[in-house]
């Protein structure tokens, strides 16, 4: 047992951070608040509040406004607001169909995005991280080189995140590519890359930005021509013991059902996936995004082979939904991509077959709403991804620069 | 921020408590250990560990017997043993096949097992209740009262675990029937009792003493009638919103198979549970736990029907797996209950199954293996959910026995 006097040396130092830490994650995830919220969010004293406010703007993350009286007796506490310039992240999406890159502040603000529609091909991974430094040159030219925290790529693929590694990405023609590594090296930036599966950080950008804030037991299921998801299992991502978790478009849905990219049948992303979807309408399995509008437009129109087709997709995704309501009892399920373009033609059906379908017990406490972040949610995840390094410890970062700005 | 008086005043019972709890834990799961490697596994000092021995040994939780001397310099430190007398719980299971109840001491020792064969007909809650507490009279002669910490129960059915409702169990014919309250008023008892599903508290006893010990992210899958399962993830069971999640057997894998007693159809139950196996064998569908047994023994008799019905069986007990090892990226799944049975003649399929049918990067990383634990695992996962209350917060317990026995 430690000691009151261990407690006081070896504690105070590791406290001061954690406290730190719930400060910068409270403001990074909720927005501005008033000293006085902090105190009841955080737990800590008013006085600890103040002396952490202080090194925090004093490192530039964090600036205070007079608050409008709120009508409680005595003067109103001070607005602390994340000070986006203060510490930025650059973030990228290597999607089958574009990628992008964007600038983001702290605090969540988008300073700028850049997306560029990509032809369907398979390219080569220095093709790839030649077209993401092309797009991120001009915002980097918006940041101030020391406040950038970290790198963030949501890519549509399985990823070791412990390296970047892309292991399987059947829908660009990679398998084994560095892609962190290499992007490390082309952007020469002194910071962390770190690289996730795009339905991940899609999952992750709507639990924390999206329909999915403040609910901990969530399943996400996004696609466009692959299908995957992201599970959050009591507020934490579903990771798996190597981090390949969550590939729920491969679970094994029909046994009687067609090939898949990743070398099974009849998996989920066979029957409910993007060229799927088309298919069944008679339409051209490449439509991509425009496609997808089109049918949703012909259903609305009440064109039988669209209903018919679009009633089938709905039944599969409604199947593979109460698998999934049965194995992980959720209370919100959020549909995004592709789904999220279609749900408003699918809902009812969807609801229907789960209350077919799925336990009861689990069924009575979840709903299944559309993503709220459309295209960019990936990419907002990857800046989310990258921002982490910040709010874990903000500690380790504003030190230097807080001692800096105290002239010592 | 707390000041460091505050950590002083505020923190050290909180510390306190949980050295204790991490000391009551680690020898209730890990068995004797001796001063030293307490101290080794708490990080605690020896004085630390010394003082806190002394409390559980006043409340008769712990005893201490001279070391072997081990080669090393200097006396052999005093090695601890849980005292199997100094804490117990009483755990029930109620199967589809037979009821039992059990004396398990700290430590884990199972003092008395009873078991009752019952017939596969559907009694009402007040005659289970009554077998059980018939069952447990004479084992509770057995015990001291003052020792009991609480009650554990395993049941085949879907369970509210707030309070014990047995919310659906298909196979015992019960819907919403309070077995926590019931069984709680007829035993008479001063203890909580704790009730959950069976499939869960086999996967707990895995978990904890079997075939997953100290492995953190585990499949399994267990089954007689129904099939069920236990996710852990990340070292914690899945438990979902509310409780309800890891209902495996209840996974869509056959859009075209038969009713499921849930309601829905194609379940993995309908193709892989006890009856399914045994109807393909053209066997008894009703033959149970002997059924099986005869038919691994055609199996391996070379049996061509029991043959060609082991093979379907194995090849959807793989397609399921690789749903779920896709899903839950697992560094093991276990099997229990009729898949332990048939293990030694599916387990080849299953394999093959699996490479065919899972992502390459997470099937590599996984192995299958049978349980350990045999038909007594969930009732082992009953008692060990009943010391739950023990291991938490085991200075709720001793104080005020450490008080009596200091003469205060």
């Amino acid at each position: 047992m430690l000691t009151p006097r261990d407690l006081v040396g070896q504690r105070s130092e590791t406290v001061r951070r954690s406290n730190l830490s719930a400060i910068v994650r409270e403001l990074h995830l909720r927005g501005p608040r008033s000293r006085s919220e902090l105190v009841a969010r955080t737990g800590l004293t008013r006085s600890a509040i103040r002396g952490l406010i202080g090194e925090l703007s004093a490192a530039g993350l964090v600036g205070e406004t007079r608050n409008e009286p709120d009508g409680a007796p005595g003067r109103p506490s001070p607005l602390v607001h994340p000070n986006p310039g203060g510490a930025m992240v650059l973030a990228f999406e290597v999607k089958v169909d574009s990628l992008a890159a964007a600038l983001v502040g702290f605090g969540g603000r988008v300073q700028a995005l850049r997306r560029v529609d990509r032809p369907r091909a398979h390219l080569s991974l220095d093709e790839i991280v030649a077209d993401l430094v092309a797009l991120a040159v001009p915002l980097l030219r918006r940041a101030d080189p020391e406040t950038l925290v970290a790198v963030g790529v949501a890519v549509a693929g399985i990823v070791r995140r412990a390296d970047g590694l892309v292991r399987m990405a059947p829908n660009l023609g990679w398998r084994d590519e560095p892609l962190g590594l290499r992007l490390a090296e082309a952007l020469d930036v002194d910071v962390p890359v770190l690289v996730a599966n795009e339905a991940d950080l899609g999952g992750l950008a709507e639990h924390r930005r999206g329909a999915a804030a403040r609910v901990d037991d969530v399943v996400y299921v996004t696609g466009e021509v692959g299908v995957g998801g992201s599970i959050t299992v009591g507020g934490q991502a579903l990771v798996g013991s190597a981090g390949y978790a969550a590939e729920i478009g491969h679970m094994a849905v029909n046994p009687s059902g067609s090939r898949c990219g990743c070398g099974s049948s009849g998996c989920w992303e066979t029957e409910i996936g993007e060229r799927a979807i088309l298919l069944r309408a008679g339409r051209d399995p490449h439509g991509g995004r425009e496609g997808i509008d089109e049918l949703v437009a012909a259903v609305l129109a009440g064109e039988p082979a669209a209903l018919r087709a679009i009633e089938e997709v709905a039944t599969w995704l409604g199947i593979g939904l109460a698998t999934l309501v049965n194995i992980f009892n959720p209370a919100l399920v959020v549909l995004g991509g592709v789904f999220e373009r279609i749900h408003p033609v699918v809902g009812r059906t969807v609801e229907r077959t789960l209350a077919d379908r799925s336990l009861p017990a689990a069924r009575e406490l979840v709903r299944i709403v559309p993503g709220t972040l459309g295209e960019n949610g990936p990419i907002i995840g990857a800046a989310e991804l990258a921002f982490e390094e910040l709010l874990h410890d903000p500690a380790a970062r504003i030190r230097p620069r807080a001692l800096a700005a105290a002239g010592a």
